[in-house]
């Protein structure tokens, strides 16, 4: 492998100074950018995309050659896990992924089983390889996969829901057949993390886009325990050091201490918290990940240059910020805002990074 | 004016005792309730519903008939502020509410005027009224209005929205106009609370629904800002006593400090919140209102019980504490679930209420 030019990035994980805030952004790789538009066509559906080694490299460098970004991120999607399960993952044009079959009663729930992600999820471990060797070391490759709760939604709801109701009422009515399903669903999220990492991922996210929508007390029970075990379950890279993790939770400031009390090394942040009350609460146990309203990019350059500046004022100075949004990229940006935004950011950060003595 | 029969839940938003804690809901007369669909069936429409005195008198009536609940909410929409104001509020069978004309742009903000609660709403006021003599002293009767950042949402959008990104970009790229339109709001929503507090509401409430979806500064200075300015602005009853207010904003969690100094009573909160940690960070300076998740209604009547049992025990002992969810009754709630909620609340609740010297 070759060795890494630029550690920004993971510096800032492990709370180590850095010249400048590094930034990469959620979905950098997506449909707001033409090309990638373009390499989805030919692939002729989003998951071909995903299934697709040569695709998925594409795309994930894509965002690289326009913007001075400080990691790159696996280009894929959380819902290959339950499909390697064999689900039956679809996406209908126009829609939201859905299943073939949904696992919300108990023999299906028993039927479950952690897939391996060398046989059923070869082809993620291949994009891995292939994007790393395309990297050639520029900026370390971030991997990824959906919470175990997150991943449990989907499931049990056949897709995307309003309010989750039908795993909520497995939760409440039969929170055996949750946590056996949590479990699996823990069991497969780690292998496949660890199989990222054995790949060349050089640090992992978890994201728990809908953690947030539980009640005070069941989210800690079946998300953010089952976060925790995912990340006690987390291997060593090849070389034997320790790869930086970052726990991403829509919605949730609530728990913010607890998630940093996860075995996590830095903590995603959504753009409803403000970074400097975060950072009194965490104190020095974890990095801050975030937060730019991702709708902010639809305003004009100047606009995004002023909320960024606030965003960097907000974290205030020092390390442990990695500078990203609080959600994905929305299709509808400007390509040339996030020019602004990554340009912003870099031209701007170095001032909270001197050191007070020098 | 019959006199008050049970002031419980008054007496819980001016944090003094009680001898169990009270109990409304959040769309407590609503599409669950069989008689509820067959007074709209026979309205034609839920616009019909809210524009006809007779037809919102009965249903806001419904669940008290039902349920020993402790308030009543006047049954009307947030969205007929700016349908007095001539957007044109339709709502479509199986869809969200939409307005004909929205108001995004500086000719369409510059028209836009409070309208007088008693002319353009005299139905709102006729129907508070109506309720309050069909009430005859029973339980005390909440106004409400949306809060004026949440129905700029709508008139902005035009519609409901998956992330609101029309307004968000007014508020970012011109937040010159987003503060015409918001001041023109709390003009308006002022306007109409006092007018209901004159025609016989007891309690009032602002619903900010999408306040929370706002970035950190974002929401102090287009929602929160605007709420204060709602309070201040709010009269005293006929009889020359405060009107308590209360302020429920989903996912106001990052805010609650702030949300509490507003000059409100209480704070309504959602069901991710802890009512401890909630209680811990406000003090006594604010009653709490809430939060079982709703959906805990579609599970079974023990699973109710346990789940109310321990809502009260996240508050804890002391006065101050108004049950509610955490959000709307959703349509598939079983009525029976509902009796179990309330009467686990009666039957509960006294004992968090004990004087300790007694």
């Amino acid at each position: 492998m070759a060795r890494l030019q630029n550690d920004v990035f993971l510096r800032a994980l492990r709370r180590e100074p850095t010249p400048y805030t590094p930034i990469w952004l959620m979905r950098q790789a997506g449909r707001y950018l033409p090309e990638y538009n373009a390499t989805r066509a030919r692939a002729g559906s989003f998951l071909a995309l995903c299934k697709s080694p040569a695709a998925a490299t594409e795309v994930t460098l894509q965002p690289l050659a326009r913007y001075r970004l400080d990691a790159a991120i696996l280009f894929s999607d959380i819902l290959t896990v339950p499909d390697a399960m064999g689900l039956g993952l679809r996406f209908a044009e126009g829609e939201g992924p859905r299943f073939e079959r949904t696992t919300a009663d108990e023999a299906s729930i028993a039927r479950l089983a952690a897939p391996d992600p060398n046989v059923e999820l070869a082809y993620v471990m291949d994009a891995v390889r292939e994007i790393r060797r395309a990297l050639a070391g520029r900026v370390p490759l971030i991997g990824f996969a959906g919470s175990p709760f997150t991943l449990a939604c989907y499931m049990v709801e056949g897709g995307g829901s309003a309010d989750f109701r039908t795993v909520k009422r497995l939760l409440y009515a039969r929170p055996d057949l949750a946590h056996r399903l949590l479990a699996v669903n823990a069991r497969a999220v780690a292998d496949y993390l660890n199989a990222q990492v054995a790949a060349g991922a050089q640090a992992v996210m978890l994201f728990d886009t809908w953690g947030g929508t539980l009640a005070h007390d069941a989210y800690l029970e079946f998300s953010l325990a089952y976060v925790r075990r995912v990340l006690a379950s987390l291997a060593p890279a090849p070389d034997g050091t320790r790869v930086p993790s970052i726990v991403f939770t829509k919605g949730g400031g609530p728990w913010l201490e607890a998630i940093a009390a996860s075995g996590c090394d830095a903590v995603g942040l959504d753009w409803t918290a403000s970074l400097a009350a975060a950072r009194r609460r965490v104190g020095d146990r974890v990095a801050l990940q975030g937060n730019l309203d991702p709708l902010v990019l639809l305003a004009a350059p100047d606009v995004v240059h002023r909320e960024a500046e606030r965003v960097l004022a907000d974290y205030g100075s020092g390390p442990g910020h990695v500078f990203n949004l609080g959600h994905g990229i929305v299709p509808q940006t400007p390509p040339e805002h996030v020019a602004a935004l990554v340009e912003t950011v870099r031209a701007a950060s170095p001032r909270y990074h001197r050191d007070p003595g020098a």
